[in-house]
């Protein structure tokens, strides 16, 4: 295998997870910067022509894992690939953000959903999406109907 | 950090990175397996719902990084976080793939671009999209053009 080490870190306004947005639908908007230690900025070269990007990061906040779990957002418990707990086999988180500029080192982003301080493993160019209508999206979408009748 | 782990393994038709379809437009039609570790297998809990997932790997046969390097796809140089290099800082490789079915702890999936053999580190849903009219794709739109112009 590999000795994972950080990139850079996020500046975000999250410091704990309380504070991170939960729940169906939840659009993550909040904007922060991801800081690309020196001796890797030159490995953004050409960065800021992509308008989303992939980041992997490590949930440095989150302690063994869980193979079956409950999301905040069900009340049925579903295994660790099938959501995105933070309590994984290996603590990788993986976010897509909106870049919206890039100061040399510090590119500016929009769509965090990591905590302030967290580490980054790698950024990669977004590249395409699977149409929508292609999608299924599982216990999820169960969920969220689950939710719908009861109101 | 941590000390990454295999979840599993890549059953792949593609016995070395030549067989790996490169280029414009590529569609990764490849059909293949990820046999996820017995100890792992309750982790799959209600994956079978999802069309698509993160696959999350190592690019186990890549030595070292460098921070700019030239793509099989283009004739200049471009940054490590704009391409899909897989020489980078921490070699972890993501790929969407297509699940086919399940069938215990082995996943039956289309879209491999991994060689057979690749450890798993993780897998996730994929969850939402970015509609393609907002999607920006940098320097490999411009090479894209270039090549066409020179047809």
């Amino acid at each position: 295998m590999f000795s994972p080490q950080p990139v850079g870190y996020v500046k975000s306004p999250y410091e704990n997870t309380k504070q991170v947005p939960k729940g169906f639908g939840v659009k993550h908007d909040a904007e922060g910067i991801l800081e690309i230690l020196p001796q890797f900025e030159a490995g953004l070269t050409d960065i800021e022509g992509f308008s989303h990007l992939f980041v992997l990061w490590v949930f440095d906040r989150s302690d063994g894992f869980e193979l079956l779990g409950t999301p905040p957002i069900d009340d049925r418990p579903h295994g660790v690939f099938a959501t995105r707990s933070p309590r994984r086999p290996n603590p990788i988180g993986l976010t897509v953000v909106q870049l919206l500029r890039r100061e040399g080192a510090s590119l500016h982003v929009r769509g965090l959903d990591m905590l302030d301080g967290t580490p980054i493993l790698d950024l990669k160019p977004y590249l395409s999406s699977i149409p929508s209508e292609k999608l299924r999206r599982g216990w999820l979408a169960e969920a969220e109907a689950r939710k719908t009748r009861q109101k």
